[in-house]
């Protein structure tokens, strides 16, 4: 384990494969920003809830947000503990055997207690960093914020404390015996890609589609084209 | 409100944007039907935790599984509060001011008190409607299982007792005075898609691709194939 890496307590020690965990700070941002949809755990009177949201890092910090009107975020405001998941599925792996058949998947698991970020220049900060790391460049040509609008939204922010990453890949090993088994099998990759954008009906005319948007071409790996934004984005390092 | 609905308390009622939200049964059974992997929170100590795993579903009931040894598998067995989420994210919305931009989804959030299955029978047909969920006629053909594999592993089952799914989407609408802001906006659609098979590079000669496998066409969406399979599954029901 290098020095540039978490260190596990009991909370975050990968015990099941040990061989596939890994809790290096860049294997853990790498995972992080190549995603973009997390769950969030939280705990309300004992009762656990989980609750998929964008989400957003700088340096060893995760934001996310939405309505001030938010139970969750309400509920997380107070300081509370978090476990931030961000999971890539990969392949459906086809094996000879029921008990070996497997997934591919990347994912990230992250510990760290929630805080409302409450200034309002710090929340706009925060969400300019949202729309810059998704649409480098966009923020300049947006309608500006308005400070109704900076109200209603609740940014939350989690300094890392501990986080795991965990990754499985390749084919399946399948039993010594069992590969003279006369049965097909292998891999099928998986991957969320982009689709045919879809220009809004009311667009003034001959407005451009402008390059932050046309950075998601159709038929690209979403992970891929998130990990070159991060890549070329100084805010995330 | 249909009398083939989740009655929804405090804990499953979808406070923010309720006209996305529905209760239905068949709902909530579709988007869990057209799901792979969903997200599971559970609290040990006061500590919640979410792990991302495959599932399954019959009737009202979702399975999940894993190795005997799991700390996950393990804290759960005694029957604690789970929350299980599943999502779909299917667009990046791009609006003309930064509050405006969204993610289209459909996810679901059931609640329910997660319970091992014990009988080594019920284990063996639990894992039985796992392969033919996502590979209809596998197993007779698969190599069978043997006693120590099913002992190694832990089937996990929850009765739903209450879910919400909650979807968005279609465009954005962007505040009345926006439209006249000119800057492109509009929906970049998402989907989890196949890759091409990539089968295992010790198969016995002359062994075809199956059937099951080949349903995962190159380029097909994963949800709308996990759909079908379900519709054609009478075990779902």
């Amino acid at each position: 384990m290098s020095a540039d890496a978490f260190v596990p307590t009991p909370r975050s020690k990968v015990k099941r494969r040990p061989m596939y965990a890994s809790y290096d700070r860049d294997s853990v941002y790498r995972l992080l920003d190549a995603g973009l949809v997390c769950h969030i755990a939280y705990v309300i009177d004992g009762q656990p809830f989980v609750t998929p949201t964008a989400y957003w890092r700088s340096a060893d910090r995760i934001f996310w947000h939405g309505s001030a009107a938010s139970r969750m975020l309400r509920s997380q405001a107070g300081g509370i503990p978090v476990c931030l998941t961000v999971t890539h599925v990969d392949a459906l792996v086809v094996a000879r055997s029921a008990f070996h058949h497997s997934i591919n998947y990347r994912s990230v698991m992250a510990f760290g207690r929630a805080a409302a970020i409450t200034d309002a220049a710090a929340k706009e900060a925060a969400l300019h960093a949202l729309i810059e790391r998704l649409y480098p460049g966009r923020w300049p040509s947006l309608r500006p914020v308005l400070a109704q609008e900076l109200a209603a939204t609740m940014v939350m922010s989690m300094r890392i404390e501990e986080a795991a990453a965990k990754a499985r890949s390749g084919a399946r090993e399948d039993d010594a015996g069992d590969y003279a088994w006369p049965l097909w099998a292998g891999v099928l990759p998986l991957a969320t890609r982009v689709g045919r954008v879809e220009p809004d009906a009311r667009l003034m005319p001959g407005v451009p589609l402008p390059p932050e948007v046309a950075r998601y071409a159709v038929g690209g790996r979403l992970d891929a084209i998130l990990s070159d934004l991060a890549r070329e984005n100084p805010a995330a390092r």
